[in-house]
């Protein structure tokens, strides 16, 4: 789906007014689309709905950012950086975060090549306390290496401890990981971790819901969160204290119907609390002692679980034009994004991926942690 | 009840003869009585019954071994040590074991003053792997003595480790304590734990189903894991390997119905291996960090759980002069089982115990880990 650049930009700036989540503010742009709600903001008129009171109240804030906000500049200024802007509908729109209803996110800001929906299909997020143990420190980037090894995107919050040991565990083994902010791609938050954030635009991806430049403040902590277990298909608490955000996130998982997986620690161990409470409480978290654990619980059957299948069922010859260029824009080695594949195909993303569905279903190409690559044949070595 | 000295020698003569737990056995004596078991055993001639040709295969070994047993001796010898032995539907006996079925104990040697019925009322299995760790051990030890602390027995199998560890935190609180063997109750097994036996013996108890001087097998050990759990209102696995003889205990816990708990480790210990599989793997077990957390599971509505009641709400003048009796027989300080209550009040066994139930209705006594004790009255210091 192509969104209008009219629509585009409403979107950018219903994430510079407004926090992000914000379920009524969500339901207006359901009901008069995201120009429409912008415009009952600027006119001060908000339309008749069930949220119409509450709406009221926000409005002169809304206004009083919407009259300092430039979004042509700020789009313009986000690309010039190799960033980009996703909006819901979009073929990069991850559609899992479409789960949260009336909160899921107005728009994404990406930072990074790899291909977001795509790479979160096959994603765990590995979240935890900031001050780890070297235990947990252990265990996350252990873990989310092993993850990588096995082709699935470890997804976390940046943050020291846990969070960036999960990040560079995955670096480690060339995984894909992606960070997802509660400030701007573009601030380095903790700024010890700017160097790591740049490692994860090269070859992962920043997200964040909120435009570039903002700083991140304690509520956008925990509603990136619900992002975090929603882009997911399961989220692990590797450590946690006994009020950790980490609780949080594994909150929103379990509301989300995502896979809760804890992983246990000493009971001497106060970064373990916060783990062994869910263990105890929640009927639905599960103990995870290793990636077989975490793979049984959120793997695809017939994926991770059945052998893999080898070999193209259909000859090359037979494909049509547009897949037989798609096929062959596919890198040697090593996987693409679909948009990366598509302009080197000289397609439209849409072919692109109608095209790769096409070929993955016919044995010659399949889903990697970075997007598509080339399936090996039986033949080859 | 009083069992008749021939039904107790039939009684001694089958935990000489038979393995605990054999519930073909267990059926014959249901049907037949023990004397009347034994006496089949001995005339080579099985009843009708639907274990016929099962039970006619065992039958030759045990009429060998019935010609080699003396009970009279063995009963003599026993009490001679202080021992006694205890049988299905006496004051003492645990009824809690008769949920085994067939397979319950024929009948227990027990070493130690304690009441064993009353003792087991409130008490916990706390089981775990012999190559423990220094964290084991101190979580064993640290739960056991706050067991104790809070009037709860501790019940465990008397071996290295867990058990070791389990058995001396109860003795450090002064608690009560309970040693079930896979041996004779005379035979230290492991002998380097002489020291800890003798020092159960004389603050708690040690039960057998085997009779004095009969050494220990692998089968015996596991049998004699059901008996832990049978007694117990709950087993806590505080650390055991994959293959942990405390995983059989558990799952006999989770058989009769009784709670399963498991105390979590780091998971990169192998001595936690065993107690992640089982709360991964088994719905009904919880994860336990703490005694609150163990009362939680197996505590007794209004006993643990409510604030405490205080004060006798009958007046001591109205009592019957039986249960005057009785009430003058406890002990000022501390507590004392049924069966030294009744010596010292001068009446028979079961005239005390409903007594000591009467007198703990009107508010007058309460339960401890010894048995019965005085409540104290809020006028009192």
């Amino acid at each position: 789906m192509i969104i209008p650049i009219e629509e585009r930009l409403a979107r950018v700036l219903l994430t510079c007014v407004a926090e992000p989540g914000d379920e009524r503010l969500g339901r207006l742009v359901d009901q008069e689309g995201a120009q429409g709600a912008i415009e009952a903001v600027r006119a001060g008129g908000v339309p008749d709905c069930p949220d119409r009171v509450e709406l009221e109240k926000r409005f002169p804030a809304w206004r009083a950012r919407l009259s300092e906000a430039d979004p042509e500049r700020l789009l313009a200024a986000c690309e010039e950086r190799g960033g980009r802007l996703l909006c819901p509908g979009e073929a990069e729109w991850p559609s899992q975060l479409d789960d949260l209803g009336a909160g899921r996110p107005y728009a994404l800001w990406v930072c990074g090549d790899q291909d977001l929906r795509f790479g979160c299909l096959r994603s765990v997020a590995l979240v935890g306390a900031r001050t780890a143990s070297p235990y947990g420190v252990h265990m996350a980037a252990e873990m989310a290496a092993e993850l990588a090894d096995h082709n699935w995107t470890v997804v976390s919050g940046g943050a020291y401890g846990i969070d960036a040991a999960a990040h560079r565990g995955a670096l480690s083994a060339d995984g894909l990981t992606v960070a997802v902010f509660a400030c701007g791609v573009d601030v380095p938050y903790p700024s010890a971790h700017a160097g790591l954030f740049a490692e994860i635009a090269r070859s992962g991806l920043l997200v964040s819901e909120l435009p570039p430049g903002t700083t991140p403040t304690r509520p956008r902590f925990l509603i990136r969160n619900r992002a975090i277990a929603a882009l997911t298909r399961g989220t692990v608490v590797v450590e946690a204290a006994r009020r950790s955000g980490a609780i949080s996130t594994a909150r929103h998982a379990r509301d989300l119907g995502r896979a809760v997986m804890v992983v246990p620690g000493p009971v001497t161990s106060p970064t373990s609390v916060g783990c062994h409470t869910i263990l105890r409480d929640w009927g639905e978290a599960v103990c995870v002692t290793d990636v077989a654990d975490v793979l049984d619980r959120v793997g695809l059957i017939g994926d991770d679980m059945a052998p893999e299948r080898r070999g193209p069922v259909l000859d090359r010859d037979h494909l049509a034009p547009a897949a037989r260029d798609v096929l062959e824009a596919l890198p040697a080695r090593g996987g693409a994004g679909a948009a990366r594949i598509a302009v080197t195909a000289g397609v439209d993303l849409d072919t692109a991926l109608a095209c790769l569905g096409a070929l993955s279903a016919g044995g010659f190409v399949e889903r990697c942690a970075k997007g598509w690559k080339l399936r090996r044949g039986p033949a080859e070595p």
